[in-house]
């Protein structure tokens, strides 16, 4: 069912003993989203808690109550970021047919919960937990609010991205009035990097190789680098942009060898440049703009597959 | 002379035949904001000019109205976010003694104007146009908000620095209401760069040095990677934090050979450690967890005068 926001502010105004929950792999928005519901719920005299498949990165430590989650058993389950139930995490499968309101951002959200509600123009989960706070009428606080602001600048790279609205700037105001100390925040977000992944960008970037007069450039990085950098597979995602973000590049590559063997590419494109297109090719998909794929062989030959087809849509462009 | 924006708006009112003066090596914030008024006055029917010492680099293109750039002998010069008189470059010296009006929002603003308007609590100059755009009512449209936008973005590192307010993000959202594509904007000014670029970014990592159990991180950039990269030493300067982003380092120093043989050394520090006092030790200065210096000797000497004196500042604290 599609409730209406009042709809899902009555829901929560009625439910008891809350149990939350974050995609795996959480990222800012799922924590920040699904605490800031948490802190708001328990001004209520609500018991509410939030579990995730995975920990919770240290480095959220500032928002991430861990020394108070009361225990219970749940009466009612939130799902705050989850576009799917397999991005439940295996730890958390039990809940997947259990949840009772899904509260999202992702087009295509494919939870199945006894109500879902997704607004695709929220650049981040959280923007729909604040309009969800007015409209319960829970005051905000500065640890709220650090919650919030730490799911609007994580989601949308800084503000830098095009999910960024008008209401993601001013809803960043506005925690900034309530105590989100923003600066902080993005330093801890965005500029500071462990000391293996300076390492492992360092061999990404002696590895970068330019293709089809500059049109296509691309970057392999093997299991040997991940050893010698003391990096995994997962450090490679924030590094997914950096070929694209040369100058001239119309289609940016980052293929990473995977401990099974198979080689796991990423796509980024330039308009009119479809990634998608592109990925689809070589049996994966994603969007217009970003895609990925997964082969099956070496590097050298996945890498002689991978530009065979960017040569094949830089000329169709 | 220190006038209210009100007397500001009344002095722009009355001139005629203005011309604009961007400060040298032109960032976004002058060339935003210098364009921003230049566009708004030309509103009003004036004649209006924006100048530079040096040439406005080609990524402001979008903005920066090229063709239709007016001759005429300017009956009233107004300076904007320009600190200091000697920032005006060599081709506008000329200028130094006359200068009507200076808007600028740096602490210790050091120009010598009929009229000088700061404010140190704007994050970009770009905020003291938008106010004073207000106060002449006059209004604004997609180019003037494209202007103000890069402005408020390149000054605050895409809203990330501590100068970043909630007067900030408004306005941001309002530009895009205006039309800024804000997107787009950031790309280009964040998400864009030149192939020698990343080549030295790759030697600079390959150079990464840890000193003092990881507290200090030091790059030294020589002429010869200069050389082999096909960059300046002006490309150093979005490199200058990059050692402090690593995790647990307190003091980042990124040391530059110049053409003269000396070594410039910009210090970036986290509290408690100052890094204008360190830079001060080596004859420099600076702000708290920015500052700079210059050594003459080689590579090697100066790496060991800076590692002496870091070394000293780690055990201070």
């Amino acid at each position: 069912m599609e409730p209406s926001l009042k709809t899902v502010a009555a829901l929560l105004r009625e439910a008891q003993d809350i149990l939350i929950i974050s995609h795996m792999n959480p990222d800012g928005d799922t924590i920040g989203s699904g605490l800031a519901l948490c802190y708001a719920l328990r001004k209520l005299d609500k018991r509410a808690r939030l579990v995730c498949s995975d920990p919770i990165p240290a480095k959220y430590d500032y928002i991430a109550d861990t020394f108070h989650q009361p225990e219970f058993a749940p009466r009612f389950v939130v799902a705050v970021d989850l576009a799917d139930t397999a991005l439940l995490g295996e730890n958390l499968t039990f809940y997947q047919d259990k949840i009772h309101l899904c509260i999202d951002h992702h087009i295509g959200n494919r939870v199945l919960a006894d109500y879902t509600y997704v607004d695709e123009h929220a650049a981040a989960t959280a923007e729909i937990i604040y309009l969800l706070l007015q409209e319960m009428q829970i005051p905000l606080d500065s640890r709220i609010a650090s919650c919030i602001f730490t799911a609007l600048t994580t989601d949308t790279g800084c503000f830098r991205y095009s999910n960024t609205t008008p209401r993601t700037h001013r809803m960043a105001a506005e925690m900034m009035e309530y105590g989100a100390d923003a600066a902080g925040i993005n330093r801890i977000m965005f500029e500071t990097k462990s000391a293996a992944f300076i390492a492992l960008q360092s061999l990404a970037l002696q590895a970068l190789e330019m293709h089809f007069e500059g049109l296509c450039a691309l970057v392999p990085i093997t299991q040997a680098m991940f050893r010698q950098s003391g990096t995994t597979e997962n450090d490679v995602e924030s590094l997914s942009s950096l070929p694209r973000q040369i100058e001239g590049v119309q289609v940016g590559v980052m293929m990473r060898e995977r401990k099974n063997g198979n080689i796991k590419i990423s796509v980024r494109t330039h308009a009119p440049v479809n990634a998608s297109d592109l990925c689809r090719s070589m049996g994966g998909g994603g969007h217009r703009y970003a895609a990925g794929c997964e082969i099956k062989g070496t590097m050298e030959e996945a890498k002689a597959q991978v530009l065979h087809f960017v040569e094949k849509a830089l000329a169709r462009k």
